[in-house]
């Protein structure tokens, strides 16, 4: 079944806003065998948002729209496609009680912005929003569906996962399509490329093998679609199993997850507690680390040392260590490690010092280099690496590093 | 200028990335006065590719492609583009030479599939790309530009800004556009909207305004193009004042920043130096603030204490109080601050305490529940906010709300 995504919005083009739904939309869609097969961003403007419905309705089975459904007068989504379809609007009575509903569960105030929200296409399916005020709207045209939802991630979440997925789903028959995903730290592509050469030159034809370069981190997708899901799902394993031993520690994962959801799975499994103590990454490894639901149970907390002296109050670093060898050392970085784990009385802990750029550098410690180190009850170990040049991928680099480090220590 | 842009990938479609360089390029473009009309996102796939360019090459002036141009057998755009224009593909020694230099550079090396990315269109102006390995190419056809480059954020950037925006703006003659930004915080779209109708109302026809929400912020942008420039400017000025008073406290900044970029410049001009204690926050905070160069001149560090024990021994708390009132409370929040400041030999400090759920919340303290404090030399304050029920935009919405409580204690 073929999607298209349309997200409509100014302030889309204007870059003011990063279109995050699409991607999230993408991935979901085609864990259930929908594909989509292009994504069209335009502005607010009812001869543009007529045009790409009228031809993407031509090419797709399915055309999902996000965007244009805020209370203010820039937002033309809804009465634009009563237009396109030639349909009026009606006052619904449930939306607006639902929105009623929603505000005053948050101490909201109903208003006559809020009013008009409830205005909604005469002949459609209206879906209720449980997480927000804007309408959620179902339409079906010569067997194709088209949807119109919110452009605020939660809500556009919300709705996609609990009402349209399910109902897209019993409308359209799917394919039978499967994934197989492997994490890969510390390869660029063109040398993974090389390095797996011969066993992808070796793959079956209805295989296909996709680089999904990240920052710090390198996602490979084998795709394949074929009737028997049983025959198939042997060979996507098969496969797997070959590619093993040519990368052996440098694999991540063998699913699409993110690394901080494997260090969480980890900590977890094996009963560890983790600390950090982060100068150039200045709590980046923290937030990752945090934002997986549940790592109160694993994680103590960390020490963001962007001053020496924290070093030394905080992690017990040397005062003489840092004079003599500076804040970016090997030894520093390991009692930096070393000083989490005691004063948070964590199992083990992750330590980063660098020149996170772009100033700062100088020609023994260039802008990108970063000493990391991991300490365990049994010892630290450390590594310096050389990254780039730009602050905010030096950042996220160290990070991954650091948890690729911890991986290789407790995995 | 009417610009399109097509990113390239069937990662994109299948959500494995996010496309960020639209929204870059579409900012970066709108200041020089481009209009960014449509973004088109489509497949690895070379018919994909020749229809996007022939449809989107008759409506724009400009169009601006990224992505598919690695190393592996999967990129196939710039084929895509030769075949498009009917040209063939020659080998550069120039590129080689680039690819070359760049890859020995870093301690890579040459190999085959780097080779390739030598191979360049016959009739093409092809631009340097220092820091990476992907050609980029330009193309002059009936007076418009096609720009094939690379799908790495850094790549692109690099590359829009010293090359591609100066030579679009040299060949083309671009329009008179002034934005004026306001970023606010703590108000919902609509409560925003009926505070503001009657400014609204009252504007010039040739002012746009669009509102920009984002977790924790609302971004407002007026927009107008006006043939006198210094004219432009004034009218601007004036609605900007007119506006201050119906808003007060709740303004940000007049300006598109990030809230961090706000309190950097704070604390820089009042020389004041800040930490934080990150319980709910797991270090967000302390991200975003050194996530802006240059934060190590007011940026101590931050204790992020996810355990009771950390806000014990490193941050002063009082256990008492935490048996007593629970870790999310009004009195272990501003200890927390308090502890924050003297402990890392801060001038002001902000904390955070608060259920980031999706579990942990109780009757008396539900998930979304927020305390937030600010020290300074002076006073405490706190506030106690009540969020929503996603743990990633808690996260967020949290630590803005520390940071503008921090702008009114500063500011």
């Amino acid at each position: 079944m073929n999607v298209e995504i349309i997200t409509i919005g100014d302030e889309l083009l204007l870059g003011q806003v990063v279109d995050t739904n699409s991607a999230w939309m993408g991935a979901e869609l085609a864990k259930e065998g929908f594909r989509v097969h292009g994504i069209t961003s335009i502005g607010d403007e009812a001869d543009e948002i007529k045009e790409a419905i009228s031809r993407l309705l031509q090419r797709a089975d399915i055309v999902l729209i996000t965007g244009g459904l805020g209370p203010t007068n820039d937002d033309i989504t809804l009465q634009t496609l009563c237009e396109f379809f030639g349909i009026g609007m009606v006052f619904s009575e449930t939306v607006y009680k639902d929105v009623e509903r929603f505000l005053s569960g948050r101490a909201g105030v109903m208003n006559e912005l809020n009013r008009n929200q409830a205005m909604v296409p005469a002949e459609a399916t209206v879906i209720s929003n449980t997480v927000g005020t804007a309408p959620i709207t179902w339409f079906e045209r010569n067997g194709k569906v088209l949807v119109s939802m919110p452009g605020v991630p939660s809500e556009m979440k919300q709705v996609m996962s609990a009402e349209i997925i399910p109902r897209l789903k019993a409308h359209f028959k799917t394919p039978s399509l499967q994934h197989r995903h492997i994490i890969i730290s510390g390869y660029t592509e063109s040398a993974l490329a090389l390095k797996l050469k011969e066993w992808e030159d070796a793959l079956p034809s209805y295989l296909k093998l996709a680089y999904l370069p990240q920052i710090g981190i390198m996602r490979l997708r084998l795709t394949a679609t074929l009737d028997d899901q049983k025959e198939l799902s042997r060979v996507l394993d098969d496969e797997i199993e070959k590619i093993k031993p040519i990368l052996g520690d440098a694999i991540f994962a063998f699913e699409d997850v993110t690394p901080e959801v494997v260090i969480g799975r980890l900590l977890r499994d094996k009963k560890l507690t983790l600390a950090t103590a982060e100068s150039c990454t200045g709590g980046y490894i923290a937030h990752l680390i945090t934002s997986v639901a549940g790592s109160s149970d694993y994680f103590k907390g960390s020490v963001v040392a962007y001053t020496n002296d924290i070093k030394v109050n905080l992690l017990s670093v040397s005062e003489d260590d840092i004079a003599t060898y500076g804040a970016v050392s090997q030894t520093v970085v390991e009692q930096m490690a070393h000083g989490a784990r005691e004063r948070l009385k964590a199992d083990v802990a992750a330590a980063t010092s660098g020149v996170a750029g772009p100033t700062g550098g100088t020609a023994e410690k260039p802008v990108g280099m970063v000493w990391i180190a991991v300490a365990t009850p049994d010892k630290v170990v450390s590594q310096c690496f050389q990254f780039g040049q730009f602050r905010d991928r030096n950042i996220v680099r160290s990070a991954i590093a650091a948890l690729a480090m911890l991986k290789k220590e407790i995995g």
